[in-house]
């Protein structure tokens, strides 16, 4: 059995993978409209919103560009935070686009500092982008905090958050954080293979109407056609009965425990780095992510060689480390379908790949993350 | 066991079922660019081209949007035909994005007519959109003698063109007849659950860049990852586990048995359906579809009631008359996955079905399909 | 796809499929007690009984051998019917196991004559043999008429019923018709593979334990076993998984909406065969199998060559002529999991095959099957 | 994902459980004939033989009686040992069936001592039955020495060895060793969920036909229809699929590195169970088995309370202790499709399971397994 580690896509249930390998059916029949019907409102629930969420056929990048082409005319300002790769390519993103992008530097150790908000709003800015969770530096933006600094501030920016790594894995709060748009996918906290993206649309965003062109991504008719269980084209049925699986997986154990077992998981983690004198990459205990760990290898070390010997001897994957810090980070994905079992498994390859790759290290990584796990749920 | 009659998504084989239930792979590690590099190629033999062929995590939909977004500049005028619901969804998604639409009026029971190319060409006319087999008539389109026109005229505008019907089902050469943009999709016949989407790309279009704004759907940087056997972002792996099998099987059969069988359903299918002294839509014997049928009911029989009965009672979905043709026309989709002895059942289903709608038919439908079916391949 | 219809294996649903391949689990632990003591009395319902149903890891050869060794001792006369090929068989096996058969001959073109049961019986009969639905000719027994003679007789023998070909399909119950023990199995109207046999074990017979060794067979332990949830050897848990699935989709459907489907697709498969001018080789109205239809083959034609074009040129199988019937008929299988439209098909593939192969029938099988079918269920 | 750590059935790999959920095919068609004929001799090469090997749809316990029922008549002597409770177990099925057994007296934590075998023959001995891996014990037999020993002795006694949780994992070498008939089975080593089990027949078996009754058992008329690739009666189709893909997996890996792998993940665990303070089951070093390993609880501790905790805390499923070794033992299954990291997980939740019970252990265990993993292949 691989063991696959990276932050997404990440370790696929066997039950997900049975229920997408169901066979297709009509998508303009009965049977069509109740599995939507049934669908939505439970993926809202995960993003813990009451207003609408839509589904693309789409990687989650494609999910950015819906957060943007629906809400924001040509030339409009967007501000931006330098926390990680991700962050950077969506800047990217809204750049090509036609957007005017205002990026507050960063050095990939930190989430958005809340502080630092209000003094980058101009009154031109039309939009706030802000990663929750960075999938290349396993740092945690306090979203709530933003979201009071612009209140604060009285500022009508929308708020627009991807979630792409926390979504089903942290605690994370559409509407009580009043955020506007927030932008998911099926990889990673879902279970799901790729293939669907996700925008939590609230009314505000809604409203919002921008002037960039836009057709596969317009929420609008998205909206409408699922009030009846349909949509406006045809819609990826496998991924969808894998959606619904996955959710019902997530009810079982209950959205809480998920949580808390991510944390879990994820404090274990840590302690097996410490245990091996390495340091985490996150600088700030207060965004340590609960879905992966990037670890830092010592100079003179490449992150590179460990994850290749770990790949090849132990039949694991791990995150490369992305953009800056390649060579310099591996990432443990601990997200989704995990257990404590599989998470011993996972720091035992690491401890010995990183070994096997000549990395000078303490004993006892291991030992330290099964004496915190002992202690149980 | 359920009957998908509909023209799409088609009956997904057991196999390519199973093969989307593999554990997920790490999208970045040495495994991925084998699946990557063992596919592409072999698609494009599918589309008969020796060009790129990229590949979207999307509905079909997403293609004709990639289709203009990339080659298309804002306020372009492109020259389209009405020849059913689906040419006119793709006007429509043009307009959307910003560019100018002449159509040229059609009755939905043909496909577009070469000879009224020339004459609507203008100096301004940037491209040129043809649906290759009408989805919603069963009308196919003649794309080498538009093509021939085109070049008699000695225009520069580009050739889009449609498959999403017919990619897989029906001959179609991308190269040979000088196509420059092709659109095809996962679901019909390439056998596959919705959710995978495809441009094929000739020179000139890839030249061709316009200043629509893209990201999602931009070539380039596609075309440019795939040359390692990567994506720029997260690929739809379980969906090409399931290409990779479903481009065996018809590797395996052939695609010019594939081609004739799919024309000797179409054929005892007319038979059915003369048979019961019912008219099939399309009007002209050069156009037939070899993918479905468009079957008109008599004045005073609603189309949909039939459906609605031959679902009831037989378990088997056919496909619904669209826009105009609502409640005038059910369509037997015999597309992709699908055997003799499969069509002999839909069309026993739809015999009996017609008899209990209450539809006045004549005997021997199914008989004549069996007389021309029983001459073999 | 392929179109499986010999009298069993059956088409496996997809959804059986997907149960079977669900993860092993221990077979001694609480999830798996929980499987066994929900599965065991849902099975007896198929049987028709209320007491013990014990289920063996064998085909359903193994259920035979069961039925004789847990109830006989060596040199046991039990009486016979010579019904067919595996009643055949059945004796043959009995013999081999030290006991002395007293068999009626018969022309396999009809059931047990239950007017003859009374004056076969001898003193020392210590059990009576009877197949219910004969595999090899689609010839049914009458059980209750049989079990009215043995009480009319006031004789004592054991009545030992064969269900292989019926359970599940054709209406049989063990309790009201008296039978002392039922012999089942998984791959025929259970719509499983093969890998499952079962004994309905009457009051009586679990009293009558005979000397004939046995160790694997043995009813006592198991039925032990069973009452906390567990076997005593290793049962085959993913078939289990698949028989749970397989129950839940009868008891959807309804025991007597699926009895009332397989006789209305055995009657429209006579009134086709008939329409083509053939004769079925069933030669007693009251007997017709309703779980498949052996076809006879005029004098001068070779069935298995009828079957051998219909495989290659039709993707169908059909049952082959067994023993003294080789060559002579063919075997339509309508059991299990089975449609109209499948049914259709079916017998779309034998009008062309027989046509193929040269064989002189008349035209309108299939349309009188059509005829018939319309009517409805 | 569940950890199954009993020592069979085993984690059953995805490849398989896909394999097995194939649709099933005709088992009188040439397609079948196919299958069985390419898989029995891949079959034999696993036991290493190159003689029949006899497949049945049973439990394991069905190949014990076969091995019995084909070979020896009513009151013959067979020599037998008590290493464990299935070498007891196959003792009283042998009683059951009428023979008469010598049972050799044995503590449980060896293996059958062959310097005793020559002392127990007697003249009317006619076999001599030996458990290579005692599954409750985890002690190996070695089989070269007891051949020697008979041969030492001149005796003609049958050698009837059980392989049941040995074959595939265990070097094995049924010609090699002189072994006259080979049981085994499909649950444990060869990956696949249990309802299959073999017979390996040598020559000197095949000729020595015994009187005991038996008809489902009787090697002859399976070995003859196998010779042209069918069974005289219904063979279980799915699982011959998933042991055609079991035996694709052990020649990807190669016997050789299978046999090497179980004897690097035994001493790992060795080494653990001694790093906590324990004591290893099996007393003789020349024993171990290198598929399971049976571990002892210190006086006044509950082997089973430990197996609770780690199921319900940990979800790992361990062996529980069996005859009279219940409540002090319990064993840890590292056999069949298992990786590094799938052992570490196992070891990390034997030890908090163990710590959790209250066992007072030593720190370090898992520790020392993964000092000598790292070592490598």
């Amino acid at each position: 059995m691989h063991f696959l580690q990276i932050p997404g896509p990440t370790n696929v249930p066997h039950r997900v993978l049975q229920a997408m390998a169901r066979p297709t059916i009509d998508h303009r029949g009965p049977e069509f409209a109740e599995l939507t019907l049934d669908l939505l409102p439970r993926l809202a629930a995960v993003v813990q919103t009451g207003g609408d969420v839509v589904v693309y056929p789409s990687s989650g990048t494609g999910a950015w560009e819906a957060a943007l082409v629906n809400t924001l005319s040509p030339g409009d300002r967007v501000l931006a935070f330098e926390t990680g790769h991700f962050a950077m390519l969506w800047c990217r993103m809204a750049a090509k686009l036609g957007l005017e992008v205002d990026l507050v530097p960063g050095d990939w150790r930190h989430g958005v500092d809340p502080g630092l908000v209000a003094e980058h709003l101009t009154d031109e800015t039309a939009a706030v982008m802000v990663v929750h969770n960075e999938t290349s530096t396993g740092v945690r933006s306090r979203v709530p905090e933003i979201r009071a600094a612009l209140d604060r501030a009285g500022h009508p920016a929308l708020l627009l958050v991807d979630t792409i790594s926390s979504l089903g894995s942290l605690d994370y709060r559409h509407d009580e954080w009043g955020v506007d748009v927030t932008v998911g996918c099926s990889q990673k906290g879902l279970m799901l293979p790729p293939g669907l993206a996700f925008n939590a649309v609230g009314p505000k965003a809604l409203d919002h109407q921008g002037r960039l062109p836009r057709a596969y991504w317009d929420w609008r008719p998205i909206i409408e056609a699922n009030h009846s269980g349909y949509f406006p084209y045809t819609p990826p049925t496998n991924l969808l009965y894998g959606l619904a699986e996955a959710l019902t997986m997530l009810e079982e154990e209950g959205l809480a425990q998920v949580f808390a077992r991510h944390d879990r998981h994820a404090e274990a983690t840590r302690r097996a780095v410490r245990g091996w004198g390495l340091e985490v990459l996150c600088a700030d205990e207060r965004e340590h992510s609960s879905a992966l760990t990037a670890v830092m290898v010592p100079n003179g070390f490449d992150a590179d060689e460990v994850r290749r010997i770990v790949l090849e001897r132990f039949d694991m994957s791990l995150g490369t480390g992305l953009g800056k810090l390649a060579g310099r980070v591996f990432r443990i994905g601990h997200l989704g379908h995990f257990t404590d079992l599989m998470l011993v498994g996972t720091l035992g390859g690491v401890e010995m790949g990183l070994r096997a790759a000549g990395v000078p290290i303490k004993d006892g990584g291991v030992q330290r993350a099964l004496a915190y796990l002992e202690g149980g749920a």
